[in-house]
């Protein structure tokens, strides 16, 4: 590798909160970057972290989901996935716990497989991703109020296939995904 | 795969923009779900889409920057990447005035490659990623006023282990370089 010289941190040299709602807190802040300019008008979106689980039950099925979403106004297939609660004592609890809601499955071997961050400029949060391996149906799905979603079954091929054609297009979904195809897909795939 | 049932879109029944700012345009919606449920306040950010290059030199280097990101306060490795601005006539045209400007590379040949949602629940935009190979250094890098960033150079497996070690830590980085490291990696990766 070439030498590597970091650009140094910027200075926050004023801060303040625009909006601190449920789903939306956004701060403004005034930033001196390590050269010397200062951008008068940053905005720093704060979220809590994200999970999302690739879950593969005891016959080697993928487990996933659909769902409406209305950035993009499109219904989207993805893994399950979802916030990681106040309540939640670790990641990996907020990760089980979305699944059993989301789909009824828990149970099997649990591994913390990648950390992405949606929006390393704008947004001080990271999605973490699990793989689970041999869950099992153990309950019903237990929906919040905002939530509306089908689960799927698929197999490893049909995951490949989905993901290929810009079916997941969910970039924290994809990441973790293409990452698992990297590792444990040694043939053609494409 | 089994009977996939959709579920359908959400109508807006309400929506005002609370912030029209360039780097910050909110709209607070009250959306009807499809099962009839309403949520009274949701929130989503409209952006332009965004833009990365996998760039790789006529010697096989891989074009990599280095920039201090104040979302998650780190400074990070990152694929070249940008905003496609209103004057750029195609995604395209916006991904190669972004290696140009921030690297001083052009040429080669450049294909369409991954395209991914940063945030599907609750912004409007997409980002693109090209695969650009055999370009050269035809130029000086030319930076906006907020911008800052390190160039540097490194071979696939430098990149792989950068990727594998979580050091690129953007999802809608890390997922087209997974998905290109699945392509054209065949032999065990980690």
């Amino acid at each position: 590798m070439d030498n590597i010289s970091h650009p140094l941190p910027w200075k926050v040299l004023e801060s303040e909160y625009l909006h601190k709602r449920p789903w939306l807190t956004v701060r403004k802040e005034k930033l001196e970057m390590s050269n010397g300019n200062v951008i008068p008008e940053y905005y720093v979106l704060e979220y809590p972290n994200w999970v999302n689980t690739i879950a593969i039950t005891k016959e080697d099925q993928f487990i996933m989901v659909q769902q409406y979403r209305p950035g993009i106004e499109k219904t989207c297939f993805e893994l399950c996935a979802g916030v990681c609660e106040k309540k939640d004592p670790s990641v990996l609890a907020s990760a089980q716990r979305e699944l059993l809601e989301e789909t009824g499955y828990s149970g099997g071997t649990w591994t913390e497989f990648m950390c992405v961050a949606p929006n390393a400029s704008a947004a001080n949060n990271y999605s973490w991703c699990f793989v689970a391996e041999n869950v099992e149906k153990t309950g019903d799905q237990a929906l919040d109020e905002a939530e509306e979603l089908t689960v799927h079954l698929f197999s490893f091929e049909e995951v490949k296939a989905l993901l290929a054609s810009g079916q997941i297009v969910q970039a924290t979904m994809a990441a973790p995904l293409w990452k698992y195809i990297a590792i444990h897909n040694k043939q053609n795939l494409l």
